[in-house]
């Protein structure tokens, strides 16, 4: 143990499966087409994990990805503190023995084939073995964990990863549970895309030692993890799970897909982790009494998890909706209305300081048009800024964002003049624009939505997204991120109200 | 009037809007930032435009844009066919009468300042004028057209665009009607992302002259036309409208949009198109009525709008989902079944049959989870036709789309061995993988949606896209596209017993 790990407040069991100090991995090989094992391998290499902890166990290669191979565990001349086991599932209990025997505490089993294909024999076996030599493990039939921040600060930009999806997201403070590797991984890509920052990522598998109720208890209690994203198939232990998450929820927001509930998920789902799901109404009342934030859209899950990310909770249910066109207005504003958020008339007092600031074509009302508008000064501080002023508010959307150098390459190539104010240099524009603004959400606690329909690949948008500002490609998730946020911190009051 | 015009089945008096021989503008300069004109001028410049038939009118200026402008409309020496007008209202009439003198017919107001912000008057001195000189206009309030398809094929690739918005999509087959500039333009780089395919879009405004009714007529007709995209903040002309649209409806599908109906968005829409917005119900039924597939949702509407492009209507509401991972299978079912359709067992036989291309720990059911799955061909290719042959499915969604090149770069840079069988060249790829595709869903009329989470900047996704191959980035969007797609089905069947 270094002296980092002890110092850390995370004396929990579960800290060594993301924080390994050294790794076996039986079942990796070279041949990346054909095995799960070898890209597994290849992305815990590529992380930065330290290449002389790593040990590949193989009956026949001597050396795999360029790191020497072991035939037996046994072998080793030190006790690796975690095995990641990708084998066939036959073989998956003379393999825990083994490790077992080496003297290795803590196990991830990749390994599918078994009770979620009938296979209850092997599932008992393996839950045997562990008993005798104590060993705690995730899975079978799971990709395992991801942790952006593994060993930090000790180690300042290694990851951990042992899924097979290569790509990973930014880091962040969201961590995310999972009964699903496709939910705990394959949205890595679109993560990156969308900003969605994510710290740690479990694939739990069928939950036959370690289950979503540890995991809960561990990320309560991670100093890294602001919010906690989860997906279920079925809960084993469900009170516990309903009493952890009542606590947890008002410190860090959850949010829950449940994927059960229905004849052809239900079937999907006992060949999947071999669980019996529960009725889905059962789920939606444990969401709503717990405080969940559900939802069973991927990328609503998303969204959320992105929106609560920022840690700007807003006092009210209250909108204001800018646009620089008419037409998006009126969709969020009906949007809104309808999930229950309130979008005010401006008071008269607002109406008249808003005045200098709108063209004379437009009208000043809640939906704000601003008609064509080029002044970004106004657009992205000035006006906001008098919006969360007056205290008629509780969240602002403001739809404008236009990437400036693609407008103004536009404006070049079309033989059109240059614009001075804006041909200042990238940086200039941030501390012109971006960091008033995060001082303005992070004073007021009301949070601006930018919408810019050039898209997240756009640069200026990514800056944005650098800055952790909100920005969105078109208008329908802003008007259902504010309404979550809405939604839990009416949860949030009502629970207050009901503890004193 | 050229040969070409003549012999086009559009004697539609809208065509000319669409596809005008030339072209003045008034109120253009080269102001980029602080007018729309200057960008209204670029984009039809840049759209190919015979620069010899774009007249600007200016009172002051000589030149703009590298054109020579005019100081009146009355010193040219053609007659231009439309006009476009983007000028403070109160000049709008004066303008409009010399207009009429010169003996044009055709005009498109942008200026906005009517009777949305309560110029009612006004509205009413330029309904006078254009009834004088027997002028049809679209606006005001408005930005007018784009036409990728102009002149179509006397040019080949010139398209006409009178909006501010610079981004272009690719052309298709999707025509919009929007009395919002916004959603008639402003989604245009999403689309070009997304593959949403436009090939026209109106944004309409204030509806003084010609409305939505007009252009759906229009395009009712227009072979160039095989979906309508609508965006209605009110119908001026409610039972014309129902009654066309249940005529078009079985030719070609309308996706639509009302913005109208909760007291925001009627504020709203008072002061965007100065129009009174109806009751939420009443649209509700209108759309139910007439078979308009509906939403509030902008993503959701492009996503129906390049469903429906592919021209493939599935015969029932009968999913099969394949996966390469369970828990994106668990949750499409779940919101499948939510939605009315079916996600049936596989008959005993299917499972026989699709035994061989399963790993040996997977589970043979609807959903088909294959686990990790690297065999593209089966993947792409004979499990969806084996599927599509038992003839137990209507529509087929496939997770798995993994972009070769960036898995070919990942296993090389990692030391891996170069895979012989996927080195091939991408053109071969298309042939091997996407024409097989193809084929397979025009001949059996059984839609394909595949997903690939690398998203769509991904090389392999864009060639997905250029092939109108339906590909997703995540599994919420393809069960509601399929979702529309059987539920216009179904609409259409149920129609076709009524007209018996």
């Amino acid at each position: 143990m270094t002296e980092f790990k002890e110092n850390l407040l995370n004396k929990h069991f579960l800290y060594p499966f993301l924080n390994p100090e050294s790794i076996c991995v039986f079942g990796a090989n070279n041949e990346f087409l054909s095995t799960m094992g070898a890209m597994q391998l290849r992305n815990i290499i590529f992380g930065g994990f330290p290449k002389n902890k790593i040990f590949p166990i193989h009956p026949k290669l001597k050396e795999i990805q360029a790191l020497k191979a072991y035939e037996n565990v046994l072998e080793l001349s030190e006790i690796p503190e975690l095995a990641l086991i990708i084998l066939r599932p036959k073989i998956v209990p003379q393999v825990l023995e083994e490790c077992g025997q080496k003297g290795i505490k803590y196990a991830i089993i990749t390994s599918g084939g078994f009770r979620e294909v009938g296979n209850v024999d092997l599932n008992k076996k393996v839950a045997q073995i562990a008993a005798k030599y104590d060993i705690r493990f995730i899975g079978p039939n799971c990709l395992g964990v991801y942790n952006s921040w593994y060993r930090y600060p000790e180690y300042k930009d290694t990851s951990l990863n042992t899924m097979w999806i290569y790509a990973t997201p930014e880091r962040g403070n969201i961590s995310i549970i999972a009964q699903s590797g496709t939910v705990a991984s394959h949205i890595f890509w679109i993560c990156r895309e969308m900003g969605v920052k994510i710290g740690k990522a479990v694939s739990i598998g069928n939950e036959d030692n370690i289950d979503t109720v540890d995991f809960l208890d561990f990320f309560r209690n991670d100093p890294q993890t602001s919010v906690i994203g989860i997906y279920i198939e079925e809960l084993k232990r469900g009170r516990e799970f309903i009493n952890l998450a009542k606590k947890v929820i008002n410190e860090k927001p959850i949010i829950g897909i449940y994927a059960g509930g229905t004849e052809a998920a239900t079937r999907s789902i006992r060949g999947h982790t071999g669980a019996i799901a529960g009725n889905d109404r059962i789920f939606e009342s444990v969401f709503q009494d717990t405080g969940i934030i559900s939802t069973i859209s991927i990328k609503d899950w998303m969204y959320y998890l992105r929106t609560f990310s920022s840690g700007i909770i807003p006092h009210g249910k209250r909108l204001g909706i800018i646009t620089d066109s008419g037409g998006c207005g009126a969709m969020m504003a009906k949007a809104a209305e309808k999930m229950g958020l309130q979008v005010p008339e401006f008071s008269d007092d607002l109406k008249l300081r808003l005045k200098k600031y709108v063209p004379e074509v437009a009208n000043i009302d809640n939906p704000l048009d601003l008609t064509f508008q080029f002044n970004q000064y106004n657009l992205y501080i000035k006006i906001p800024k008098l919006l969360i002023n007056s205290g008629e508010l509780d969240g602002i959307i403001l739809y404008a964002v236009f990437g400036f150098e693609e407008v103004l390459d536009i404006i070049k190539s079309s033989g059109g003049k240059a614009y001075d104010e804006f041909e200042i240099s990238n940086e200039m524009m941030k501390n012109i624009y971006l960091k008033p603004i995060q001082r303005l959400i992070m004073k007021k606690r009301v949070p601006i939505f930018y919408i810019g329909p050039q898209g997240y690949h756009n640069p200026w948008v990514r800056e944005f997204i650098k800055a952790n500002i909100p920005v969105f490609e078109l208008w329908d998730m802003p008007v259902k991120c504010f309404n979550a946020l809405a939604k839990y911190s009416e949860f949030k009051k009502k629970n207050l109200k009901k503890n004193i």
